[in-house]
């Protein structure tokens, strides 16, 4: 049973996106009409730059005026891929109001005021749906919001940013610097001309923000996620994670606290084992872990940016919200009611790998052995080279608390005999 | 805001998987009230052998009579994990008419009849909801009909089955062959004491069936399945596919045509290269591959079976179906409206590795590579090995139709000059 009345779709932003989320609602309108009970019509695109030429576009449905199209009254749904706080934030609210629900791919926005705009949806009993926001087209949202709803998430442990994997990927594989490896990946298109937001991890954390709350039915904001990018990781250490077994990647982790009641979301690069699935995913891929007491690990793959992935995304949420509509329901909301306490970095109990730069005489190895010993943080190995008076010490600890290793970290610089800390990285995923 | 009234669910069948889904209701009561948004009761578990102890659930809710207590009037959610085609079917289509909506792990009972379940669902306007039914915990049958809905899928590629994939895996790391792996598999209890639904393919071929319908919007029958087992895979294939940089799964592949009007699904053994993903997948895990136009190349990674992975799995459906409930919808039905042909197993079309035993005489290359002409079959590559006599002549072909190769096979079997044809395996995933 079809209806014959369109679906109204506005289009905030016709980008690399925008223009991909455009081109398949019309070379695909049968079946997305088929798939949701009714056709859906492109009502309006709101562009920065009406003057550019839009292959496939009607010419007569750009505007430079978002708040007048999201305002317009007869909009279903409105699709915002244009990035940033404002204008969406605002264009988003109005939407809701105005009657339409929406379809964002807005990461930033959703980790710094996810829970206003969750709340203006249900306000106006509508949807807010965002699978774009993370990981691109790999369906992730939905399984934790959904498929999981019925288990207890422990761990998300991921790579969430391609073009950091694309960075260390190279590092890895070739030996390169870190500044040779970004330069191929501009020069590639994987990184932007300021790569800022991707590099020092902003990127990833809101997406760590965005899965931490969904997984953990906790509000979870930027600010309460640690981050670290990774413009310090050399190629020593590489080559340090390669003695150990391991790589190092760029890790998304929000964990559940063993003692279930509190929670912690973190960014930064860490060791992990070259037997573990993430290890082996290249290039400017995305895959995340997920971990739940009953279904065991989980692991979702694929293209974690680009235009066409990131539309998939959009255009399933499309047709997801659009039955809604038709049925007059909505979908999931919110779901924050288990208000668990975001804890900070230092409660965080996880491995370290420690190099440390110290002079070539014995009882150094006593000394520092006794400081970690002073500091609760167990050894577990240790590797020491020296030559020329000049020695290094490679420790390997046991878990511990992140404010015990600093703790640790902080009076070993204050010995005489350790003339450096040449590196601090966490291990994971064992 | 929670109603107090609770959500009625009657659990049909009590085993491994039913037992964790009563357990998890129990133990995670708060839980799924909060994400539905009212309380779920156990009102009534069916079962075969009343006598059994059954920890943690009231004696008061076991019968033996399934068929009153789907008639109770008052269950507003059947969860069948009974198995097999009857009663089970009797049983849903009966829940379907006296109000209740239906979650079920029966994959055999959906690749038959999902057709005309869907019908009954549809025409009493309830939900049917099988993510269990395919790859246990593995969130897959909602990100193909939901999160994929605004993509066009054109092949589904993966380890469906577990039993087999153990014994693949240990004859691949040990050098075992097939019925020692199988044996260990037993002991271990991977493999069921009758492993024929496993070996021979039919439980992967019902996984595809259900796989297929769902990717290519069409109606896709256990019977419109190629099916062939892995008994007859030999450790002397193993060393093949070494010499190939390959390994040996059992896949179940659903595939487009690369013309778009037609779909084939089969399942059966096939070397892919250690590169690909679903090579390094170990043990009784699952994975697929989804390739669509827009998304590219995801993969789903996890447990496929076991009670507690396919227990989250009808849970994430029940929190779906209850959510439905509560707001007066239906989710997503059979979503058939495509209706492409589904082409028998003469028109898929990959790559073949074959071995022949042949004299070892001048001529028989010349021979040999004549017949695939002639058939239209090209060569990749040709390996010689001879000794006393007898040679052994292996193939690997470039893509050619499965009825073009059957033919050539039939000619190679009647020339004087092959003895025998040793091994014909499919060369899948590059």
């Amino acid at each position: 049973m079809m209806r014959t009345r369109p679906l109204k779709v506005a289009l905030l932003g016709c980008g690399v996106v925008g223009s991909e989320v455009a081109r398949i609602m019309t070379t695909h309108a049968d079946d997305l009409a088929a798939r949701i009970g009714a056709p859906v019509e492109l009502a309006g695109v709101a562009v920065r730059r009406p003057s550019k030429v839009r292959e496939g576009i009607d010419p007569s449905l750009i505007t430079t005026d978002a708040t007048a199209l999201v305002k317009r009254g007869d909009i279903d749904v409105v699709v915002e891929v244009i990035g940033g706080i404002e204008p969406a934030r605002t264009l988003i609210t109005t939407a809701f109001e105005y009657g339409a629900s929406v379809v964002s791919a807005n990461k930033a926005l959703l980790a710094q005021d996810g829970a206003a705009l969750h709340a203006a949806a249900e306000a106006n009993d509508k949807d807010l749906y965002y699978e774009a926001a993370v990981a691109g087209a790999i369906p992730l949202i939905r399984p934790l919001r959904e498929s999981l709803a019925g288990d207890k998430v422990n761990r998300v442990l991921g790579i969430v940013n391609g073009t950091t994997n694309f960075i260390l990927d190279k590092m890895d594989s070739t030996g390169a610097g870190y500044q040779e490896a970004l330069d191929e990946a501009t020069a590639l298109g994987y990184a932007e001309a300021d790569p800022t937001a991707d590099i020092e991890g902003f990127d990833a954390a809101a997406k760590a923000a965005i899965l931490a709350g969904i997984a953990f039915h906790t509000r979870v904001r930027l600010d309460d996620v640690y981050r670290e990018g990774m413009t310090e990781v050399t190629a020593a250490d590489f080559a340090s994670a390669k003695n150990m077994g391991c790589t190092i990647k760029l890790l998304a982790i929000c964990e559940r606290a063993e003692d279930g009641a509190s929670v912690t979301a973190r960014v930064h690069p860490a060791m992990i084992p070259l037997t573990h699935p993430l290890a082996s995913v290249r290039g400017a891929y995305n895959a995340v872990f997920v971990e739940s007491d009953a279904s065991g690990q989980l692991m979702f793959y694929g293209p974690g940016a680009g235009g066409s992935p990131t539309a998939s995304a959009v255009l399933g949420d499309l047709v997801a919200v659009c039955r809604n509509r038709l049925s007059g329901a909505t979908g999931p909301g919110e779901s924050a009611y288990a208000a668990l306490t975001v804890s900070p970095m230092g409660d965080v109990v996880t491995r370290y790998h420690i190099s440390l730069d110290v002079a070539d005489k014995p009882g150094v190895l006593a000394q520092v052995a006794t400081v970690f010993a002073e500091h609760g943080v167990s050894i577990d190995t240790v590797r020491q080279q020296g030559k020329d008076g000049e020695a290094s010490l490679v420790v390997v600890t046991h878990r511990a608390s992140d404010a015990a290793l600093t703790g640790t970290v902080e009076a070993l610089r204050k010995l005489d005999t350790v003339r450096g800390v040449a590196s601090i990285m966490r291990v994971e995923g064992e």
